[in-house]
């Protein structure tokens, strides 16, 4: 049903799996298959990816070292599937003005230690509305290769994730600032 | 004899104060008296260097939040002092592939509450030369008024802090891209 | 062959299990199944797990809140187990001297905020030899139900889980501290 | 006056000291000098405090290693004063059903690596009531060599700390345990 949805508005279907056993029959309905963070070390789904020919993003769990998260990445490689993402969006801390604390050095070390993309949530990993823009705009600055943007066209009545969706005024301006701030990196959006 | 040499070559001095009965003396050689984040909350020295006149930078400590922070320099604020500066270089956290995680969003966080400038210091806070760049334009790129960056002529024969250093083209390069992030926020360098 | 071997030692047999898809083959063989800390926010697994009738042992993620280590329980005490132990082993902090910081304060929350009972892992909570009959002590002293402690006859040619695992010698050491701790919560072994 | 109703009823002054220039004058009319957390790493405190002859109690900070705290007390024991006892009470993590996380595998480090006690505050690194015995009681079997225990006549109606602190009963109730606890360590109280 989403699979037509999105063929008849031409956009892409991504899903996240929480099961090994559901990966055959989820395949040929979506374009990416998701692992969300609480999934990461999740070892027989991850083999199960691993036979797919879909793209796979992977989120970093909340206590995830970098390390861990390649891990991850590499059992899905190991089963032949080279098309793997990696998503940073945030670590367990003390601090308790964002839901978590996005670990942007993060980013930094696996573009050093590995040639996989990866991406950024800071809809997810800050919670909070107004702190979205500031945080999408560092970690491209850092060199995410993309953001994961939660908009809403009327968040605060949203039925779920309101608190840390933009609504679309402000995702444009995010997009603006990003288009000016990717030729620093050498980069263009 | 800071002093002279800064004078002599049109420098500004910057000292670290970490006891109160040594404010008075050192007020009259330096132009920004710095507190060390092992003694944010040193009571008594925040309470003296409410009673100067010299702009204080005060250092986050790493295991405060930031409310801890904005008191901190509340005490000095309320002794008169009005010049405060505030400065972000990491919290601790199990990541271990940085000294410190530095909790950007902490930055967003103190914008929103207080009028204060607030720096962050990529060298300190990431102890890695090869994320100093990266981490400089992301608190820049989420709005930090400044950056503290420790540069050496030859970075491997330092002293010290070689290994956090950043040799002359590099900053260089920073400068570069630091130029063209800041249009993004309507700042100029 | 892990059943015959058991049976024939009169020893119950505890297994692993990573994936929703064995619960219902691993259940005629084993006495215990358990989920590891990977595990815990595993939904597919957590609610095959409330349809078996073999007891549970759910171990907290290195970065779970004690309410989260509590709400997985709930979804297998909701398919209808109620033959749920939890485990605490530790979260991951900024401290270096142990594997994980072994959350004590956890085990007393739980017994406050739960009829399940909870036993530690004084073994790979702290990673270290060393630590274990202090922490297995403390545990018990604090409330725990039982401990999980790894014993090997030769620790330091073990195959693996040398360094965490106790010698004989030492495993009767703790146990006689044991039976003289157990009585001061009115307990006895 | 501190000191002469100390006098007057056979007790001890314990007091804290925040500032390197008072440890001069506090130390004929107190026997105990405190460090606070928050002044762990304050060298010309931890200096100043190495010249006098009076016991010190170096509490430990919320983000401080196990090596830095040991670092703190060899300032201190570097100037001659070899009265000095360390104070583990909580640090900082993610985990919120206590102020701080008790590491209570730090006391059995520093038994490990120094000569020097170490007393545990359960008061202070729980911040709530319902928990102070069962954590000094653990900290007791892990090998700490005392409490610090807050205790009033009428905690819920205390100025402050009530939260922290044991009603008299309950206090009775904790020194019957460790009692009973002490000898499985070899110890009697």
């Amino acid at each position: 049903m989403l699979r037509q949805a999105a063929d008849r508005h031409g956009l892409l279907v991504a899903s996240e799996v929480a099961e090994a056993a559901h990966v055959a029959a989820l395949e040929p309905h979506v374009d990416l298959l998701q692992v969300g963070a609480r999934n990461m070390q999740n070892a027989p789904l991850l083999e199960a990816l691993g036979r797919t020919r879909r793209p796979v993003l992977i989120k970093r769990g909340v206590a995830a070292t970098i390390e861990e998260l390649l891990l991850a990445a590499d059992s899905i490689l190991a089963g032949g599937n080279e098309s793997v993402i990696l998503c940073e969006r945030g670590i367990r801390t003390f601090a308790e003005h964002t839901r978590h604390t996005m670990d942007i050095a993060g980013i930094v070390e696996v573009k050093k230690l590995s040639h996989l993309p990866i991406v950024a949530d800071p809809s997810y990993g800050t919670g909070r509305r107004d702190k979205v823009l500031a945080m999408g705009r560092a970690c491209i600055a850092a060199g995410a290769d993309g953001l994961i943007v939660e908009i809403h066209p009327d968040p605060d009545n949203a039925q779920r994730g309101g608190a840390q969706s933009l609504p679309l005024g402000q995702f444009a301006e995010l997009m603006k600032q990003l288009h000016l701030i990717a030729p620093a990196l050498g980069r263009s959006l």
